[in-house]
């Protein structure tokens, strides 16, 4: 084994609450495991379900004192507000539409924020929770949970430093296939909320894997959208939501890309795909397979750099756990994001400055996220207009 | 070896003409050996260049008899025309302004045409070369190089067959990087008159590769376009033609696609991709890895299927000279336009009736492809409205 | 994301000690993560380092009571089985040669053990560890961490089901180029010890990494060895143990196989590849793309099977926590080591019979793991005679 | 296309003969289309079959004058010898057996050889042959096909550089699965011949294809070998050569290897692969997927160098008709050799000397090959004693 493992100087563990991730969820236990990898985090309070008594059991599940497993977000977090010992952060692992509300409460009452994405169903209830956010002194992570993993933020500052020269083109997509067909009139608890315009709000591919691809490609980039023009379908017959979308991309400065996001392409399982290309060199990652990145410079072999790996950089180095060749994966990527915010969150408990390494999603990839939904949905409406983000 | 390879019973190899594909040329060469591989042709005269010196100098190094090595295509065909055993066939190889006027003189002297893509340089010239082509009695082979792919082939009949349930998504694409700087401006001689409008016509990449992926896909799904949005980008300071362009496609019937062509993607050399997806499977293809073929059905295990290997099916093996294991090509998979075409014109000597199974891409296919070029343009100057192709 | 993870029901967290694992130590951390993500272990006493006082900032570091972060082993051993809620089992993560004398010391004393490989640096002591662990009434699981992976457990299950017919071929190899110079004089400690006989035992690369080769050929197969015939070498000049090594394998029954270990080959991070053929069909995996599994059906098209995916068996079912598509990884494989040793220490806790498909390796797997080196290096100082391990 | 197809200017074309390649076979049409892909031979006599009925249909279909199809090779020889403008070279293409008593008959008068491999089915008949050849003033190539790939040229030029620095180890392996059924049994002709000592010689797999894995692994590494180990297996039940093969291999100067041939591995098409790795560098090559070959230097990112592309270098150039991007395959690569035979003829015609860069393997390789599958077969004997070529 190449290299040590960095230990990690430990703070008391951050008391955390959970809002939804009760039985029969998906994305609560990966929020869970996510918070546990680095054990920076201590799961001690949650409202799992819409009911008290599904939420206690849940929480007997995870070992919760039942007295802190509530019936309702409100209850949790004004009970948890007044304890001694509360929680100082809050995981939101519910539909989207309910995000804003969950987080409102929790802000208002200074205790941290740590949302599951796209931020709102809204575009209006976005800017609502951006003024709570500004509003408070809290910490607001947005689990855009790709933007965590080390070949990422490889990329990212490699295109930072201008190794890639100026970007000219990005390629970014997300394909799936498991909403082919018509998946929500089976009763499937997933599929059933993700269609439902009034819990995930106006986008259907559009929100639930379309944002993901939208922010990973600022984010590697740190480029601004200009506008886009979007094409929208839904192909499964009395779908209410689109599952299929195709997106052409201007970014300030004059960069130009496609986005396109699916649940309808057979054999692709979580396909997110992004490629920029610049004057210089190119970039290729594919997060199905996200401990490399190809880095293809103008006239010279293309590059395969692996996480932990020679060519490896800092920015990928503080996101990575084990050496070269043992593969880290989706977990650790959204640890990662855990663990951004944990260093944001202690920081904040002693008033200390934050270290300026650390980078996590957070408002305003939250309200662009939406706003990029909000305007697939006008573009499409407009039979593929150009328009802008309504920011 | 688990396979024989099929003795083809051969009639008497077909008199070739090479109009282009002098020194100095790309695709004249690759001509060449796909029309030798199947011992088919027999290249017996040319006009190889503009002047006649040049052309004898490239007959020469082609072992062609210096009678027949001619200073105009004009002159070639008035003689060849006359000639007791002249030329069968003509193999036009120059750049894209020229193939419609080379075209048209041999075709009215009955002599077959394998030409070169895209059609021609302009859609009025396409429409006269198309009108010149019904008029006259001989074959028109248009060599879409990459539907001689096997994989390819296959690909379309398992569509054909149903295998893919209806089409509902396609991407394709053809990524180069040979472009990314100003080549045209050192006096290369593929980048000089591929970047120049007059010789290439309005379209740049679009027209170079963009026709190739638009081809490709029509020719797998066998699906029409409806219409088109595109967003062309010239990137390059100074370059006359598009050197990048993103396309939305709408085709007959509601499937959706989308296109993208580049000759300035550092790292891509030759990433013609296509992907298709249906309301039961979905396929995937790439040119640079030719022999595999990604079949995706709903709900079960991917499947590689590979050229002659299980699985393959017999529009496949028409196309396969090889065991599998046993790459074939790019000059293979060109080969096989030479070889349907030599079906076609041996069938066309004796009037016999064509096989059915004989597949190459003709006028018709060449007008699709001027007529998407014109179309992204028009698009792209009307900020990427939707536009029918103006067939 | 198409399907939900499971609650599990939790018992109390298991009290988990740790020997080794300080600062500067890789493995100790990749223990305590992987001991975390299912949230069924607490790690509360460690003798981290063989210094009170290091262990202690360990300890700190790792947020333990600093009572009990001890200076010696055996210190701990005797304390925390005197305390009421004293650890119930311990992870041995030293250099090989500390493993036999720290397991003795908890097995007597009733203590469950999780023990790194190798089981031991020699055979002799290999022996007497398995005399104590059959002596006591406790759990020993060692980390084979391979065997974790859910693409393993399924191979293991389609070879058991008898999916790949009698077993013909094994092909194993296990290549890493870290100790392709001699870091061993640099000081750095990983090599260090690795390459040092008196600690890691005779086998260098035969030992850490080739047991795990071994290991994991016979946990997916069943098969049993018959004997082998090794060419170890010691590739950099004064290296006392080997770095490379080729031994080709005789298994009960017939199979035959081939296995490679290696430190000094450029370009392989942590390669670990199995590839097993049977009369029906074969399967091959690379740890390094740990999510997939190709399944090769003689006469059929090859299928990529996917960790989740469509194909996946209740066996790989088992130790899968994120749907098909989103990357599990080398840490998840190690945690299912450690989920399945807490289903056996959980079940030992009252008695309960345990559920017959947990599956982890113990003291046999150990001992085989300790005398396939032995047999290595006795074949390979004998000119490659083959010879039978010595059980 | 950035690169230019080089003219290449022309000697008459070489006139060629073939022995063997009838209906019903496979190599002999590939040897046809090899010859043909650079236009620098014309194919004009042939005995293809043992009967002269069959010979005079297979010429027919291959265009050959019928007094010029031969019913034997000895007729052939006598009479191709005394004709004006008879065969310059032959191509043998029968079963092993026949290779050495073919290719005397046609050297002792002057025919140049080109002969498929291995060089003969028994050792006494290689060191013949390969007596004859030295008292014959003509070229002999053996066609060892896969050293015509571009990337292995490449390889092995940067070997030759020292890029890898001294190299420690060879894996080199080549899988099939098309014999793990009893195949001869069904009258398959391939299977046939291939699987009977008398035809093909002592070695099965290890002669049919593991002298192809030990030649290539020669010709990129420039090593010799010192001695091996072989462990030889016949899994089909009946089958009288061996379908599996294992060994060791000892170099000259200390490099060590293993070399598995394989024609009963499920999965399997062709699966010719070598890797070798040095002190400085590593490199990775798969006949499959022949216009990529990995090269990786210790402690920098990897590098993947294509056919055509940047990194590519002189000796990948000279065997090169395509740019990057666009695949070259099997055929191309057996053209190589015929190629490079055919500058080795054109020198003999007048008398030239020899460009330095042409190579092609030849008598010395396929003594060795002989050798090797001798050497394999007295080991596997001698139950894996270590044994060196009897050369």
């Amino acid at each position: 084994m190449p290299i040590d493992a960095a230990h990690v100087a430990r703070s008391p563990r951050i008391r955390l609450g959970m809002v939804g991730g009760g039985q029969g969820a998906f994305i609560g236990a990966v929020h869970r495991i996510a918070s546990r990898i680095d054990d920076q985090y201590e799961l001690v309070a949650g409202a799992f379900s819409s009911t008290a008594e599904k939420s206690r059991a849940s929480g007997a599940d995870l070992g919760i004192d039942p007295a802190r497993a509530y019936g309702s977000y409100a209850e949790m977090a004004r009970r948890e507000a007044r304890l001694k010992n509360g929680i100082e952060a809050v995981a939101i692992v519910t539909p989207n539409h309910m995000h804003a509300p969950v987080a409102v409460e929790f802000l208002r009452r200074g205790i941290h924020v740590i949302c599951d994405k796209p931020l709102t169903a809204t575009l209006p209830e976005a800017k609502r929770l951006a003024k709570a956010a500004a509003a408070s002194n809290s910490i607001f992570a947005l689990t855009h949970n790709y933007t965590g993993y080390p070949m990422i933020r490889q990329a990212k500052a490699m295109i930072a430093a201008g190794d890639l020269g100026d970007i000219r083109v990005v390629q970014v997509e997300y394909a799936q296939d498991w909403l082919s067909t018509d998946l929500e009139a089976t009763g499937q608890k997933q599929a059933g909320w993700r269609t439902d315009p009034n819990q995930s709000g106006a986008g259907g591919a559009t929100g639930d894997i379309g944002t993901h691809a939208f922010n990973l490609a600022n984010f590697v980039t740190g480029l601004s959208l200009e506008s886009l023009a979007a094409d929208l379908q839904s192909f499964v017959p009395g779908r209410r939501v689109d599952d299929n979308g195709h997106v052409m991309l201007r970014y300030l400065g004059g960069a130009r890309g496609m986005l396109w996001c699916s649940q309808v392409a057979p054999g692709n399982e979580n396909a997110l795909r992004l490629r920029v290309y610049g004057t210089k060199a190119g970039i290729e990652w594919a997060q199905e397979d996200p401990n490399y990145l190809w880095f293809t410079r103008l006239g010279e072999p293309k590059q395969l750099i692996t996480r932990g790996g020679a060519g490896a950089n800092a920015a990928a180095g503080r996101m990575t756990r084990v050496p070269p060749g043992h593969p880290e994966g989706y977990l650790e990527g959204f640890a990662n994001i855990y663990a951004e915010a944990a260093r944001a969150i202690i920081a904040h408990r002693s008033g200390a400055a934050l270290d300026a390494d650390v980078t996590f999603p957070g408002i305003k990839e939250g309200l662009e996220g939406v706003a990029f939904v909000d305007a697939c949905v006008r573009s499409s409406k407009r039979n593929g207009a150009w328009v802008a983000l309504a920011l």
